[in-house]
């Protein structure tokens, strides 16, 4: 049977090279030095491959799906927050008071949360999307955090909730997570997909001090461990994603292969959406060429997802919240990208003299 | 007599450092981890000691002025691009087909170029201040490139500008360029105001060859020589600024200082801006608690005046084109930055438990 999610991963196709190449010559005849917009210029000829099309089209309508989930990891003390925060941060997402509302609607972007496995029962509202696959993850130190089952759920949601976006107009999908506890699964994948040890990609997630941050290497090597004695282990994607990640990062990876597979471009915020995109790749090879890195995460894990991602990331403001704050700032540059090749005049039409 | 520059620069007050203090507490009471959204946190608080009001007012609507000029050095070979299209571009601005124009748009700010220095005598348009000091500098290697008086009046209609944006009702002032050949002025006013070799802060501008960077360099080495050697020499800013700099130059200045005085934050672009921002500073003291630097711009002698400055710039996007580009792609962060201290739900007010 074709799930959504393994129809969007067999629909995706290559980016589209000639449509590269034109934005890329047409950047050329625009006034101004060649490639004198720096990395501007690259946004633009990435978009043009994403669409097709020559001029790109701007990115926009854009729409944050912040994907939410609860973890059982939580009870090995990785993280000074109590999990009712994740719910409470979903009202508050759902009331428009958080700092991704504040941030999205600067950037005219729309929020949906998309509740795949918070550990409370949600209130209906207008901008929650009901897709709970469990109520929380099983302590990935101990046993797999999903099962293989429950992981396709989630992905199958994440690719659903693209494709409705897409249906309903969205022409750029941006990244956001909730999950108290997320950046230590967020960590473990990326210390699983890269060969990196846990030590040097676990950070210190919304702020823990030295003590918690060692508990948590540890529950991270404990996870990593368990996870290779396991059967699939360290080498079956899905596995690793079911074993070690959550129900928000494996609904982003869904997500994220989703908007890949309708030639829409993917904005990536942070650590968790960085560790669900390494997953993504994983499960749809060619995904990485419709997604950009909005930000460079302060979590040392993000710096290294993203180089072996091979994304360099728009802005570096120190951020470490979370919510797809990082990427939602991004997106005024983004779109400013797509803009310059359509909208500035030629050496020809505007009648300056070229060097 | 009291002239709009010496006006602006005594006007200039100390930035309130009450209202920081209450902006940088407010932020730990917003629901989100102390400290989490980085430099965000830290755009915020000095937006508030700008203003000296808590939450700091969003900095719109904004303003790009470009300042225009050509440069005498010109004749020496330090660029591959005619001084006519100084002018030409001049008219591209005027009728919106350049890219600070298709930024500018993007961020919802206007444009007005003001000519303080074009070499050709410009056509009225609705968007262009005539303010023209002289037509062209003298070539800064052989001579100094202006008077004190003509820097002065430069200085002046920088100043002047800046308070009747203000007066229209702009909250943000963003410094645009354009002067073909500027690259080689800046870089002698970094070397000048930094003590650092003409080698470390010259650039390849808009483009070109090692030959030519190798003479440019050469250029720059004698006009510090010279003046060096001049009354008032490298001691005196006001001297130091007419000696090497250029009349957009002075103008931008001026127009920093006038923005400054108004309390109104004034952001930065390229090495150009950050030159006159070294000029200003030393003029008037106390000017960089009013700046924002846009962006870490491809020139050298950007980055050794950035540090020299002690500013961090807010993107770093490899642009090396001027006119702007930099400071505009900047303006949606620094506006995120003021709605998240204003818009934000609190921890009490959201419900939500602390850590």
């Amino acid at each position: 049977m074709t799930t959504p999610f393994r129809a969007a991963a067999e629909a995706l196709a290559p980016v589209d090279q000639v449509a590269a190449l034109a934005t890329s010559e047409h950047l050329d005849r625009l006034t101004k030095p060649p490639g004198s917009l720096g990395r501007l210029e690259d946004i633009a000829v990435k978009l043009a491959a994403i669409a097709g099309t020559c001029p790109p089209p701007v990115p926009a309508p854009a729409v944050v799906a912040v994907f939410a989930g609860d973890h059982g990891v939580l009870s090995e003390g990785v993280s000074p927050w109590p999990a009712e925060v994740t719910a409470q941060m979903v009202a508050n997402f759902c009331a428009g008071g958080a700092a991704i509302n504040v941030l999205a609607r600067h950037v005219d972007a729309a929020v949906m949360v998309v509740d795949v496995g918070v550990a409370r029962d949600l209130d209906p509202a207008p901008n929650l999307i009901q897709a709970k696959v469990g109520h929380g993850t099983a302590n990935l130190a101990l046993e797999p955090a999903m099962t293989v089952e429950q992981c396709l759920l989630a992905l199958d949601a994440g690719a659903t909730t693209a494709a409705q976006l897409v249906a309903g107009g969205a022409r750029c999908l941006i990244t956001g997570d909730m999950g108290i506890g997320n950046t230590t699964p967020s960590a473990a994948l990326i210390a699983a997909f890269t060969g990196r040890a846990a030590a040097e990609v676990t950070g210190r997630g919304t702020g823990i001090d030295d003590l918690m941050l060692n508990r948590k290497i540890s529950v991270i090597e404990q996870a990593l461990n368990r996870q290779k004695q396991a059967p699939g282990g360290l080498a079956e994607p899905l596995v690793v994603l079911a074993g070690l990640g959550g129900y928000e990062i494996a609904g982003l990876a869904g997500f994220i292969i989703g908007g890949a597979a309708s030639r829409i471009p993917v904005l990536i915020d942070g650590v968790i959406a960085t560790a669900a995109l390494l997953a993504a790749r994983a499960l749809a090879p060619g995904v990485v060429d419709y997604c950009f890195a909005g930000h460079r995460s302060a979590e040392p894990g993000a710096r290294v997802a993203l180089t072996e991602l091979g994304l360099e990331p728009l802005l570096d403001l120190d951020l470490r919240l979370g919510e797809g704050t990082g990427a939602c700032l991004a997106l005024p540059t983004l779109q400013a990208a797509a803009k310059v090749v359509a909208e500035m005049a030629t050496f020809d039409s505007a009648g300056v003299t070229q060097k």
